[in-house]
């Protein structure tokens, strides 16, 4: 609650003033996310940390202490029933923990039906400089007859491509397709297996493993004479935690179930 | 009207078809921009050149040849009386000429009021990457701290930094006032003049000047962990056409007097 | 001849002076490579071009016009022709036609032995900034756990990788090799298939196709902490004839058959 | 002395075997290089931490632990009588601290003439990454008519440019002097202040201050349709521990006063 915050340097100053504070609770509150949350939470002037909770603490201290938003960054296998205990109590959730698919999408979905003022959102990517690269890369790619995309990660990532590449490749195909652009030029004939990356619904995805790096992506568009190029660097966890607060301000005006951020950065 | 053109690599297809075509003159045909038009528009399957005008021909013969829209690469000096002839004539305005300034626009403005079909379209930049640039960096510039530009161009440049850098800053700077982020942090007490670039309305502008290079463009965005890089790299001429087809097929449906392609990209 | 030259760019002025012009024939002077050489040594003010060669044209006349240095962009046909004549007569070779294996090299390496003074360069590559990336990437090989190759071209580009970057990989490896430098980390197991790129001997090598690009290069390698990127962009065919003009100034000094022209540098 | 380690990953392995250890000291343990160095000692193989003294520490306990090169990242006010002490009890000196101009040199030089096996190494920058990009600079100065610094760090730097960047630069400017490089074209005749950089000695060098960003540096030349680019990043204090070993491994070798590691790297 000091004035001024690292993990408040991405977005506007919260709004000054009389507002009530926003009572938040942790899930996770002791791993590697959860201490950057909890921090964040505690910087940040508009929010008040009012439970952190683990594994082997008792839920209901979330409910206890009056949290109107829970952040979790818990576990694949325990998510779901968190989720289920904040929507029964009408508690708001900010997702991070990874693990959903459809089906689980789905269920969430459902438990909500009878809660129409409760709003979850579950994010694969809370960097804001992520969001806004991957709806720029849509946003553009219907202007370039070529696509493609370079990721570049330290050597310990057992994914190749990260899981943020692909689902980059698949939004620029759907917005490549949707405008009709045909397949990109590529006379390649003589070619070494893998030199022209992974075909990911059609864009090339290539991926740089290299000690010193930490997680950076490029995604390079070309027409006739010219290149843009949009490139994201991520040095360090604490890159997320904007994206989390926002979630958090934001998760009361959008009831029912949101996946990932971008809509509410109002763009 | 060749299917396919190095021009049109930028757009999706052409609406295919039995539309007419539409009948295009070109002011400054004989100059450098104005050869490179002529080229674009003889090879887009839905455009028809149907009059070259250069210094010392009639500018009847754009009206007479029925040209529905005129492009205009000439010069600062005689492209008002360009304009002011199409507008008599109904005919639309794709305008390259540079020079203009609030007076000139103004007064295109009046001379438009009588024809309420007709549409002016005066762009400083016909490069679609450029442009997109341009947009993807107000947009993001709200979630950003600290927004730096860089541009790089080949040492023949007589002004630094760029038009096209200078106008790029002062988007970011009025999208940063509009929601209220301060201003950067930077610390710097011990300076060589120059190495803080030029400032633009609070934004750092670094002007390169390089053998070998063309025209590039770099916006870095930064926050807490995290960098956002756009860039935008012109090695050609070329690289304008896209945008110049895009403003002829356009113009008709955007009466009145437009600054810049960005409205016509859709987006 | 005029005293400054766009070829003569990249090199300290030529030794002023009462030195004697260095009399040049040039083989294959109409192709595109013998168009821009033809200039280029038209354009230098110590060298003079005595003979133009092509086609269809009479050898005899280099020797007849008293050319000292032969350069040779012909074909992977004829080349070895005219290796052989130029030998015969005591006429240095610059030689940028491809095709040459070990045992073509083999051959001109024995036609040289009776001829201690005549000196012959074949090099796969006369950008001096291409030469130098090499040079460098493989001086700094021992110092980096990891290091990768991107290459990006334009997509009319038949072979991927470029023949550059499998070389480049290929001395990269060399020096690891040599340095005891053990395998590059990587995590990966679970991957979409060309995701890490090619292999060469080691090195992933990642081969980008974009319309509007022409011809880069990009070394990456990494250490803890820290990475060091060296990259080269070629954006025009006039780039190669400062390294063809400094093969030519320097093929007098240096008898024998040497591939590459980094020997000339003077590094 | 665990087997393997971050701050040797730069490194090609340490000679294996019978090898004594070098006993080290470490001056300024508890700052913060300090404590990295500590740690870098501690996970060498072939390296014995012997002492660790800090500000109140008793200086004599580095030669009674029978140090035989010590390490020392204190602070300008005391690092000159530590030197003299090393000198006087036969100990060669590591020496990371700031604040050496040509008179404290000279003073060290001095110190040294009597002891003919005692060896000092003075380095601005223990980075191997940054000193490999300062050579490469310098060995590729006088190929390239322009030559420009971009140097990039965060926003609580005072100075700017950096250090190193302003070093990198007079390197470069001297090699250009050495080859008769003319000054490099520059035809802007209309510029905002500041646009071009800070000019050193005919260098021009730009500082880009953004938050998220760590320590990075872009060396970029230009020639007739080709640029070359090296650029270093460095994330992390840890990057600089491997050029660390490296000089407390060599400086037996190398007695007398070095200043910079560059000629330790074997190059």
């Amino acid at each position: 609650m000091t004035p001024s915050s690292a993990a408040d340097q991405h977005a506007a100053p919260a709004p000054a003033g009389e507002d009530p504070l926003i009572p938040v609770g942790v899930l996770g509150a002791r791993g590697r996310m959860g201490t950057e949350v909890v921090k964040a939470v505690n910087a940040a002037e508009d929010l008040e940390l009012v439970a952190m909770v683990d594994a082997g603490d008792w839920l209901f201290d979330v409910a206890n202490a009056g949290a109107r938003v829970v952040v979790d960054f818990t576990r694949p296998d325990v998510v779901m029933d968190n989720i289920r205990f904040c929507i029964d109590h009408d508690i708001h959730c900010v997702v991070g923990t990874t693990g959903f698919d459809e089906a689980k999408l789905a269920t969430v979905a459902e438990w909500l039906q009878p809660k129409p003022d409760v709003g979850v959102v579950i994010a694969p990517n809370f960097g804001i400089g992520a969001v806004l690269l991957m709806r720029f890369a849509q946003e553009a790619a219907r202007f370039f007859p070529s696509t493609e995309v370079v990721e570049l990660h330290h050597p310990n990532k057992v994914d190749a491509p990260s899981g943020t590449a692909v689902r980059t490749a698949r939004l620029i195909a759907a917005a490549r397709r949707a405008a009709g652009v045909p397949a990109a030029p590529d006379a390649t004939s003589d070619s070494l297996p893998g030199a022209r990356g992974a075909d990911v619904e059609g864009i090339p995805v290539h991926a740089v493993r290299l000690t010193g790096l930490v997680a950076h992506q490029e995604v390079l568009m070309g027409a006739g004479g010219e290149t843009l190029t949009l490139r994201h660097d991520s040095f360090d966890r604490a890159s997320f935690m904007p994206g989390v607060l926002l979630a958090v301000r934001e998760i009361g005006r959008h009831p029912g179930l949101t996946v990932g951020i971008e809509g509410f950065l109002g763009l």
